[in-house]
């Protein structure tokens, strides 16, 4: 194992962009990236941020990236929600996306989360099978409610 | 309508936790609350709340609750994402959950959410014919992955 996982700086963060667009790709979704790079650095690193990254790192190069946040259960109170798990394709198979989703464990062990949670494509077989390795639940039986900030102003109340 | 809508306080959160508890009954998990009435109140109206409470009140009782927090997506930014919509049982057919629902898109709306998000379990066909006469999109591809606190611990890394 040649590379490192370390917190993320605002400096990752226009790599990062990158990641998230190549993972979007893979999910058939290539145009719903509209965030932008000041965005993603003011969320992450700005005063009020939201989210937390950890990357991992290889010859000073990112190869992988997991972000994550504090979402709310009203079930089981504050929880932890991995948003995104990649690793670059040419990079895959040398241990970075286990060792990226073992650092986001360690830390909802450590927030003391009253669960981690994540969510997965139903077609993505390399991925259910990789969290199946670790016992993790999923759970097929939800829809995903959406508004479209374009749905949103246009609804008349 | 004999029903106002109006921001929730600390002291309702002794209702909101027995409606959270009627609408885990319906979702057949009536023992996965395990959220205590003091982690509910801190979470809201603590120092560092994380989620925002409306509620339907008719002659000083409260009908009915809308819970909701900021997430974030990496695709679309900060997004409001709708937790719990709850009318007590007896309370249903007379506009509580409509006035509720439009009283978060309006806080969506205000905030310029990138998206307002939700779920819905696949067999809970009066909220799905709810949310469609919105033409909200309900999105049926993804699976849920979690690991619960009881996991979380256990795993050894």
């Amino acid at each position: 194992m040649d590379f490192v996982i370390r917190k993320g700086r605002k400096t990752d963060c226009k790599r990062t962009l990158e990641l998230i667009q190549e993972l979007a790709e893979y999910e058939k979704a290539p145009n719903e990236v509209t965030i932008s790079l000041e965005e993603l650095e003011i969320d992450g690193f700005g005063e009020n941020s939201i989210y937390e990254l950890l990357v991992a790192e290889q010859n000073n190069q990112i190869i992988g990236i997991a972000l994550f946040y504090e979402k709310y259960s009203t079930w089981k109170g504050r929880c932890l929600y991995l948003e995104d798990l990649v690793v670059t394709k040419a990079k895959r198979g040398i241990g970075a996306g286990k060792a990226l989703f073992e650092a986001v464990i360690a830390v909802a062990k450590e927030k003391e989360s009253g669960r981690m949670e994540w969510q997965v494509l139903d077609w993505n077989t390399p991925a259910i099978d990789f969290y199946k390795s670790y016992q993790a639940e999923l759970d097929g039986t939800w829809f995903n409610g959406r508004f479209t900030r374009e749905q949103l102003e246009h609804i008349k109340l």
